[in-house]
């Protein structure tokens, strides 16, 4: 037990139904009297009712996808013109993104109200992009000073997307266990984000392809505060050896993140749970089953998760040409040592979906 | 699901054997070159090794029990008269609320170093004593910026002491589970907490009575992990049932503080556990046992701990002049609804020490 763990600030608050209220108490607590909201065109209906309790001096929807720096400069200006003095950001991870990208060079405080699982609001990490390249970094100043989870906004998101995005926060979890800095505290919190997760993804999955009736809030807000502990828990520990599998096949193969990430999981897990007594003690414990493995087998199989890195267009001769990158990217304090052998085999049963429990 | 929880910011280091190093380089990362450090004679030979790494202007040993407002003036005294840039303290719950009361009025950094279980140092309470009256109070400023912890800096704990000390942390993990502002972000910490302390404790009272060859260390690391856990939580959670009652039978009988909560807890547990279901089950994991009184149960066995109020001086006929008190005290939020007749039936069973289990 050697470590360093830094816990970042924030207010969060669960408000189901009371997005508004909740926003504008937060606004109020930050003494701040010219907000300016950000929402893409798309959130509109479900910022309405929070800009007509909130005092708002402008509200922003230029809000694109790995916020583009053109964008942040905009967004920058805008807030400059209107004077703001507190930043309300309402969407996804575009919207968050941007948000930090103003408070970045202001220092304005930011609300989060997130209307998908992303996590990006519980963390100090900020991305800018540039001719296709992302820069990103980490500073004390855009991480919002309270995020606002109301599962009812959340209603609208289609299941699928809403499953996908879910599996990816149940990632991070897996992934915090071991990741570079990976710390007890970390491993606590990815455990309670795990049990959130499995006990919210059903619920969210079954409601496909429905607008759902209001029975699913409960499965949304599972999900919600568990994508919050994997945000929370991933931004201290780093990237473990999923993350950097995931990194070099999207960027190698061109592959679907959320699909690759579902895909890989449950193979990295079966690799490292033999050398990670504590890691694989709290993620059976998290899925309330025997093993970490056929805890997450178990979740997956009711989800209908991805099963095969073939079925999204990675070709099979692509395997030899990711170890090099894989191993050389595998953090040195990954519990199972990775040999050349390892990768392959783990990438073969990936790419052809077998199972591993 | 219907919360605010507020996570405030904090370095914590684990670092066995290494406090000095440890502690000079988070003055470092402050940026100072003019540290206090605060520390009683009693822990002086401890604070030596530390004050020869740091940028010492002075060092201050006047430690009394609940900071009296005298003490806590001359301590800002000494800290105004040279001019310091942060405050190192090294010792127990009063070492440190003696740099919380200077940090109070100053608001100059704290860098503690706990040499006991009582987690004041990951809390931003503070507390004067002035006329034999305590005043507690609330304010970011008095929360260390950094916690250091060296088990090694405990290996002369007296082991009575060092069990009454974790037994109290236990206490405060348990009813963190149910107090007044508990949210499961309080309650997942607080298991964690349990599951360190369980582990931890046994070792420490091993050692009881010898003045330990090191391999206590790591059961004093567990104890340390779980006692920080137990402070966030409780901060966090705010004093339920258990404490409420304890505080009352304390005031009004002058019982020794952890002996008391030594033997109210497994009554309180027992008392809420059925109507607690989430608690129960987290409690349970926490302690590896079929249910969390039989794991609470086991461990107090294994820890020989206090069992009778009547031991330690309450009268029998004391019972039902605290009821009253302690039904107004106790939240309202409490799992099971409170009669006068439950806590009679209560106070009874920790009266004559009956087992729950």
């Amino acid at each position: 037990m050697r470590f360093t763990h830094e816990t970042l600030p924030q207010r969060v608050v669960f408000a189901r139904g009371e997005a508004a209220q909740a926003v504008a108490a937060e606004v109020e607590a930050l003494g701040a009297s010219r907000v300016m909201l950000i929402a893409s065109e798309r959130e509109a209906t479900l910022a309405d009712p929070v800009a007509a309790v909130l005092p708002v001096a402008v509200r922003h929807d230029e809000v694109v996808m790995h916020v583009p720096v053109d964008v942040a400069r905009r967004a920058r200006s805008v807030a400059a013109e209107h004077d703001v003095d507190a930043l309300v950001s309402l969407g996804g991870g575009s919207t968050t993104g941007l948000a930090k990208a103003v408070a970045l060079t202001t220092g304005l405080p930011v609300v989060a109200v997130p209307t998908t699982y992303a996590g990006s609001e519980a963390t100090d990490v900020w991305g800018l992009t540039e001719d296709g390249t992302k820069t990103t970094g980490v500073d004390a100043r855009v991480l919002p000073r309270s995020v606002v989870y109301d599962a009812s906004l959340l209603r609208g998101l289609p299941s699928e997307l809403a499953v996908a995005s879910g599996l990816n926060a149940l990632a991070h979890c897996v992934d915090s266990m071991w990741g570079p800095r990976a710390d007890p505290i970390d491993r606590a919190l990815a455990g309670e984000g795990i049990r959130a997760l499995a006990a919210g993804l059903p619920g969210i999955a079954e409601v496909a392809g429905t607008d759902g009736d209001g029975s699913d809030e409960s499965a949304i807000e599972q999900t919600l505060y568990g994508a919050y502990l994997a945000a929370v828990s991933f931004a201290s520990a780093g990237s473990g050896m999923h993350h950097k599998i995931c990194h070099v096949l999207g960027g190698m193969f061109d592959l679907p993140h959320a699909q690759t990430h579902a895909v890989v999981l449950p193979h990295v897990l079966a690799f490292n749970a033999p050398h990670a007594p504590d890691a694989e003690r709290r993620i059976a414990a998290a899925f309330g089953s025997a093993s970490a493995v056929a805890g997450l087998a178990a979740l997956r199989a009711r989800l209908d998760a991805p099963r095969a890195l073939r079925d999204y267009g990675m070709p099979h001769d692509g395997i030899p040409r990711a170890v090099e990158p894989i191993l050389a990217a595998v953090p040195g304090n990954n519990p199972t040592p990775v040999t050349r052998d390892d990768v392959t085999a783990l990438l073969e049963a990936a790419w052809a979906g077998e199972e591993t429990a």
